[in-house]
């Protein structure tokens, strides 16, 4: 393989640029040549590719965001969206594909390699529910900047003996949320994948005005079980009469420089990517598992360690999906006050 | 005068506690002893006030929020609540008081001069509109905290082609959105201080994605003129169609590591309230004007250069009102592109 | 057990204060008293030692350093400085023990659970350079830290076209050096773990300015290859003539607020090391593999997992030393351009 | 004017891009064309010289250094220098020049605007010590890294029971200490504009040590004194037996994102500076006092506000040296304990 090309696809997340620098500049070690493709499958269709060398990676590394740009393109799941993606790279030359992003992005990179184009994906979501990796690019960034987010409103929460409820992203799963709940000290955290019951968490808050003269509470919650606004009114229905505020933590989790661990981890990836389109494989999705990296078979049979398999009727079935860390939950219980 | 009392009243602004490590550092070096006074006039009327020395106060400065929490309580601009505040300080032996905190927290300050026990103001919010000061404590601090927080939204603004609405805390001042929005590279700013045309607003929007190919938009808006989601429904009656979000960064404005800025700045201030009882003078606000310390009236004639007068009707005038940059909303018009 | 103590011990790691945090509520939790000991072996023996209550340790989540302070104190190492220790232990009723700190820590460790008060350590050092566990509390902080001041410098490097030799802690391990070096996009990385060639490292940088036409570059040093200034000295006598500069991270990178991961794995290992004292069992180190916790013997034979062993000699062996990323420098070679 | 240019000389500093962005995107706006050149002095006489659109500019208000670089050249000083330059101008059209730099720099402004190039100065320098301004581009940033450094140092300082001499830039001003110090908490500050007493220093240590059991101690040293190392050695001699460490903040203080203050007060500047050219003037530096903008002339007599006058024999005389803040020195002895 000479010839490769790399785009970024789904929600932005920082260290995104940190992987494409690796595929470039890997790539460009191993004597291939690179392109850029803008805005992800839409900027595969429409031609938008333009040669990458070693240089032009310089500096991205800090920067959050992507550089190439994203876009949603669900025609990109039609095949009529796949072979107009693909002329584009064979008027190129370009044999393989790098794609950066979710689990969306992942089937694009299937299709591609169906096509006879190996493709491999990278997890880049700052989410952290990506199958098959138990890390995704992004999600250390986020869990810091909503971290010392909380440390702010913490510091508001105790002058003003306030109850907040802040929320994070995550709207499938709640890693955000207890990540930076713990770092924070939050005294509940509440995420989609863990049932709860609004009345013990109006019990908890009272628990701390009523009998410990503890007047600030922290209640971080993950978006994906409901949003803040919401939460604070059935906070109140049932029966909370402390100083009660809802805020949203918002686009703010996306951006930003990438942590040190994002841009190793994303190097650490785009790096392995290359090695594998070197070897000629495709349709695998690098992970990272037990801090080792490791790839899987996009789709599949859950025997070969598919990321997906079809049912007969041509349904999706998640193999492994990501798992809450309950243990965590159950921790931040214990350590709060 | 031996024996003084410190408070901060209001909204929590970082820095807060940096003035009072220096009000009791100074004291203690005067030979003076120092008391805190927690929650404000509700606390000096509940008799919360306690002793507090040089080390204390240490590890303070680097802390948002405030140390002696804050509190509204209207029912200090009774007598009886004033009275009942007074006779606190009186069994106590403390003569003097200096209050952190807003116009409000000032009229205590008036009060208990006039009772005879001199106090003085101390200009904390991160709004910056308090009349008699250039600058207010905690004002560097949030637009510190909001230039980040956008230069993250300008990296998912970029990457997905969007415009994004982000709200500012500023209730009746912009210098919040103006300051963090030019810092920013915002490509417009909406304060409270100035009209606007929301189809000019969107012909802004449109002139990038229809003739310059550019296609992420930010607009920074002061809390004061509406919030986000509303601007946002506004643009799109207007016609716009770009991919358009609302944020607003809410609270996390008000917290955090005091800036260096903050911190000099209500150092320098606290000690100088200190001076300023020892000279026996009270009903004063400290200020900063021209980079230099000042201090002015709170109630007075403008003539005197009192910071409020009272009309015959008793109403209140405030003579000298915070002044919007409208030198930097133009600087911003003339820097965006 | 009834009754437990918490200290750290050796060099102050950010993340030690939420590991104390950890043990404190967690035993709380569990209905157990603790008390803090101050200044580590030297605090117990001095008796220096008082109750701490979950209240105690609101607030020092976010804080570097470690509020019960530290202190080397070698006395330890002998019989009758242990005796000493546990006769206060024993007048407070003391009945376990857990130690925050580095290797040497763990040895007292050990001594107290043989004399019959079961003690666990847990890793706390920002050089990841501990046995028994892949990672340590302090070294994704201060990783943070080096590779923040890494992207500082590294615009004066481009702005000037210097070349920069940056010195970063790590007296036996290259990690910090690796990870931030990575993270930061360094030209070079020289680790103790690795051998090198000065004229291959002058080589290198010849390469860029005179045929690349790329005059900056930046050089991560560990700490234990050698100082900043002495390699600088040796580039210059290998003939580079680049416009050369050596700093010193220095003592910045042991303190600061700690990263969210270093909070989330110190509060783990925290509540985790209670849990072990609740079960009766002592002599051994908390640890994380595999992103899982662990607890390894402290001392023992190789076959049991201990982390050290006595020769007949009476010598220390290390059984399963802290192993450098070798793979990770190469990776780091394969990206720099 | 038509058509000008603009370059960055001496030593980096953040918010140089911000002005930089500033005359870029307000001479567009007023119609004329705009040239980057490279490197200073240096790359205006080798003919580095390009232009440079609103578009090129995007994206650069947010990072340190320069990206326009900047470099040493005393040959500008030499007539032969200047005319070389002036060629390449000339070849090019350019008719006016924005130079951002410190003293040295304006220098060269000045002979431009001599040989009919009407040339603009703006104070960019960490230091914040020139003449003619009461703030220079860089040093809020400095001052916040800085003081960022000295609170981490702090934790360790504290967790040790340490005394730290803690060495800051500025060469002949102690700005940059005064400030981060006093944000910081510094227990002494030693800075060029102010005799100290070593035994004076050491005295006020063991004060600590010996009668307040306070074995914590921070020294904020500004370069210009003397280095860390040799003031540590000094203190030893006179007695000092604490902990005692050096160290050096070095070149981490003059990179970075440029604070919110630097920016806006860069692009304000900036926008100025363009002004100027506009009405055809030159030989001027631009400054702020008293928060507002104001123009001196570069070379000229003490009546006219000049900042350089020239004395018959040649030399130059600095008719407005940069003040030292001996107030806030004092301010610091108040608040230290």
């Amino acid at each position: 393989m000479k010839r490769i090309a790399v785009l970024t696809s789904g929600g932005d997340a920082p260290g995104m640029n940190a992987a494409v620098r690796a595929v470039v500049r890997k790539a460009i070690n191993e004597g291939m040549e690179v392109f850029g493709i803008n805005r992800g499958y839409a900027g595969m269709v429409a031609g938008d590719i333009f040669p990458l060398d070693a240089q032009a990676v310089s500096n991205t590394l800090s920067h959050g965001g992507t550089f190439l740009q994203s876009a949603r393109y669900p025609e990109f799941a039609t095949l009529e969206g796949q072979l107009a993606g693909i002329e584009q790279l064979k008027q190129r030359g370009i044999e393989g594909v790098v794609v950066i992003g979710g689990d969306g992005s992942y089937h694009g990179a299937m299709r591609l390699t169906e096509h006879g184009f190996p493709a491999i994906g990278i997890p880049g979501t700052i989410d952290n529910d990506i199958a098959g990796t138990d890390y995704t690019i992004g999600f250390d960034t986020a869990v810091h900047t909503a971290t010392e987010a909380l440390d702010k409103i913490r510091d508001t929460s105790f002058s003003h003996g306030r109850t907040f409820v802040i929320e994070v992203m995550g709207r499938n799963a709640g890693d955000i949320a207890l990540w930076s709940g713990i770092a924070a000290g939050a005294d509940q955290i509440i995420i989609p994948e863990e049932e709860y019951d609004i009345n013990d968490v109006v019990a908890k808050v009272k628990e701390g005005y009523e009998k410990k003269g503890k007047h600030r509470h922290i209640i971080v919650l993950a978006e994906g079980v409901m949003h803040a606004e919401k939460f604070v009114s059935l906070m109140k229905e049932a029966g909370d009469t402390s100083d009660l505020r809802a805020t949203n933590l918002g686009h703010i989790l996306r951006g930003g420089a990438p942590s040190p661990r994002d841009r190793v981890i994303a190097s650490w990836m785009g790096a392995h990517a290359v090695e594998l389109l070197l070897e000629g494989r495709g349709g695998l999705a690098v992970g990272i598992h037990n801090e080792a990296l490791v790839e899987s078979p996009i789709l599949g049979s859950a025997e070969e360690g598919a990321l997906f398999s079809l049912t007969e009727e041509g349904g999706i079935v998640v193999n492994n999906p990501h798992k809450a860390r309950l243990d965590f939950a159950a921790l931040n219980r214990d350590l709060a006050h």
